[in-house]
């Protein structure tokens, strides 16, 4: 590696008089200090012109330029300060030239704000950036860099390969009582309506399953395993999604919430006034009178749980923490068209969330998969498949691999839908997962453990319109055919609403 | 009412050898038509010069000109498109004038879009309007107009005013278990955390709490009601605000949604970097990023169920509808500083929706506020009251007054809250209301009956987090001293998680 900064520090006044080149010579042990002898920074050029001392320092792996020049600045404020008046007022970078090894070769051309120029020679890297000020040397923003460049060499290489799929456990066939696509003979009876982008109505029978299908996961998968009920809220904040690591991605899948700038009805009477007038929204005009957004509607919905325990440290007695949410909808925004309620733009899950430590996360984690397997085969008897597979958030954040000891990462529960073709050949519908996070949330919200060993965590989210499609594709929507344990739980489905 | 405009017609050519004086003349019939004799518009002025008839057309309340330009238009592209091969390219409004009498007179200054000049002299009122394109004057702006300048001066009279408020009945003091604040009380045991801007995490304590008194809603209302669950969408689009009349009103108190503009991770790649790069979320640049809202979340919790209903015709055999939803939370933009949960920017609430013939609503009306009325005294043990006040839907159009006959109309139950003072001094908490809103959703989304008589709808919505603060507010935090009901129906709280 190899950094050259030429800089600016710009004084307060001139500095006639001053022996600055000796002060720069005896600055030099503070410029490697940490560094292997040798291997520190150094000021390899230095020019004063009245006021302006301008500089080229220059390291290597150690004491980087971006640092060192702090180093400096406070060196020769200590010393010019007392004796000669004279503070630092200002550091200006003209040029930073960074020279290093990638891990890997890139395959196409790379760009990123604030590079001038970023080029290769095979693996090595030449990365050139201008004009810079304070705040971004102060804050790292070249390691970050760096890190980024491979990074996104990664990507490239990733670009195409599908993400990690491993069968576990598979059910044996069952006949499927019709080959229908559910959603459009829902649509057809008018048990659902479609409305704005990927939003539903659900009248009152489809209603009735699917809080059946909820009253089947408190009965035989949360009562048992203890499990109490939390209400997270559903707007999400920035600094959630900035520990919880989405921030790094996912802003084409937000739906943002923005504030209005007043609450003022004076602020908003040309609105209105528009709108009375000409019976037509003004969402330009709307789009101006409201802030940036504080965030998005909830896309993961247990990221906001977890300012609840940041920080803090849990009583052992305490631990796992058990805690599931059911308290208001999902937001995604999807790809277009319209894909019946098995992908939506707004959902409804019950969120399930285990901390503790590492193998009582990875215990529960066994658990509940038990508990699902027994709800699938006995209660709903469905065709049905799990598979293990690249953990969401790492899918999330664009990331593929897995954990080969298969203990930090996700299950997919896979259903066959057979009005989409056959088993072989077409895709099944992943309508649940859980997963073992290990210790991204613990570690992302500072959560310490009581006998300070690191604590993981879990999660799995059951998508309730996407159990209702895996049901009702393989079962049909004639009770009739539907499974005695899932009958009884039912009881009556309440009528339709007729209309003429 | 004395309209004057003057406008002109463009042709797609010169009018050379035609007698347009004589279709004027002619054309008087036209404007006329449908207006009591001698009272329909008339062309007070005309000048052709080479393409361009411009012309003052003037009316008293008949036949007005912006409709009778339209009118001219047709005769004269009839006229001329036949025998001349002419046709109208345009029509411009240099000027509209119109004096007519308000019904009040304005207290202060009128200012409203499109209005060059609003002038009073007692109750004559003067507007001038400058540059109307066809779109104007096709869209029947003008009247609206007219209709807005009355309801601005309506509303400058009610400032100040109060809503209606009349106690209908009132519970027996009650001795409070204490006289604290139970959100702070509950903030400091952990049992709630504020998050964001009036969001809280409710953690497993109060959620049972708030769960417990959800299934006494079920219990002792929707069941013995026969209410069935629906689940209505909580991004609510414009064409829903249009429809409910939300639309003309409440921009000021929205979280509006924003999809993303595109999809694509390229197109958010600046966004990502800058954050990888900075560690701050650069939310100008997203703002950029995301398009104008394409509405907000819920706010009233039933308009968005309307659509279901919406231009249909409802058999008699469905009526009287009775549904409820409960599947997500609702937003408000409320007033600045934290006043626990009782105020709140995102809320839980069970929403009871009820359509049918007016004696059907107006019974159910009464059937639910009985119930409310023995949950309250029976289970819940509270110190109430019950008052008829505006409909929420008046208030919430800036509007007031109420009906006479109390058919439609709100009623408010209020709690008192030991912790802000005196009984007769303080202000108590609407924790619940109840509504009949007579014929307003069924009209504003079309919605008929199967024997042609205007339908009904009342609505009630349960806020759990106030249920929560009157209750508690009364009662303490110690199950002890809650009532016998209560506590059957609740069973053991949950542990607290403990921290260190």
């Amino acid at each position: 590696m190899k950094f050259t900064l030429n800089c600016s520090l710009i004084f307060s006044k001139g500095l006639e008089g001053v022996d600055i080149q000796g002060l720069l010579r005896e600055s030099s042990a503070v410029l490697a200090k940490g560094a292997p002898r040798g291997e520190g920074a150094r000021i390899a050029r230095s020019e004063l012109k009245d006021n302006r001392l301008d500089l080229m320092i220059t390291s290597g792996r150690y004491a980087r330029p971006h640092d060192a020049v702090f180093r400096l600045k406070n060196f020769l404020s200590e010393k010019l300060g007392r004796k000669y008046r004279v503070g630092i007022r200002e550091i200006r970078a003209d040029r930073y030239r960074i020279e290093f090894d990638v891990e890997r070769e890139p395959k196409k051309k790379i760009s990123m704000p604030f590079a001038k120029r970023i080029e290769f020679d095979g693996k090595r890297c030449v990365l050139e950036l201008q004009n810079l000020d304070h705040e971004f040397l102060r804050g790292n923003y070249v390691d970050r860099m760096i890190n980024l460049i491979n990074e996104k060499i990664e990507k490239q290489h990733y670009e195409g390969k599908g993400e990690h799929w491993e069968l576990i456990w598979q059910s044996k066939p069952k006949e499927p009582v019709w080959n229908k696509d559910p959603s459009r003979e829902m649509e057809r009876r008018g048990w659902i309506m479609h409305r704005g982008r990927g939003q539903w109505i659900f009248g009152p029978v489809v209603t009735k399953i699917m809080r059946t299908m909820e009253d089947i996961v408190v009965e035989k998968l949360l009562n048992p395993l203890n499990f109490d009920e939390v209400i997270i809220p559903k707007a999400v904040t920035w600094d959630v999604w900035k520990r919880s690591g989405h921030a790094k991605n996912l802003y084409g899948e937000i739906y943002y919430l923005c504030p209005p700038r007043s609450r003022d009805p004076g602020f908003w009477e040309e609105v209105t006034d528009i709108y009375k007038i000409t019976g037509e929204i003004p969402e330009k005009l709307i789009k101006e009178k409201i802030r940036g957004p504080i965030g998005g509607m909830c896309y993961a919905q247990c990221p906001p749980f977890w300012p609840y325990l940041e920080g803090k440290t849990i009583a052992d007695e305490s631990l796992p923490i058990k805690i599931f949410d059911r308290s208001g909808t999902s937001m995604r925004y999807e790809s277009g068209g319209i894909h019946g309620i098995e992908r939506v733009d707004e959902f409804h899950r019950v969120e399930i969330v285990w901390i503790g430590y590492p193998d009582q996360v990875k215990k529960l984690h066994g658990e509940i998969v038990e508990h699902y397997r027994k709800i699938f085969n006995e209660i709903l008897d469905l065709e049905w498949r799990m598979a293990w597979v690249t953990p969401w958030f790492m899918a999330q954040e664009g990331l593929t691999g897995f954990d080969e000891k298969k203990e930090v990462g996700t299950i997919d529960f896979e259903a066959y839908l057979p009005y989409k073709g056959s088993r072989e050949e077409s895709e099944w519908l992943e309508f649940q997962n859980a997963s073992n996070n290990g210790d991204k949330y613990p570690k992302g919200f500072n959560v310490k453990s009581q006998g300070r060993e690191q604590l993981h965590s879990g999660c799995t989210g059951i998508g309730l319109e996407r159990w209702i499609v895996a049901f009702l594709a393989q079962k049909g929507l004639d009770p009739e055919n539907w499974p005695s344990g899932f009958r009884k739980r039912l009881g009556e489905l309440p009528p339709e609403i007729k209309f003429l």
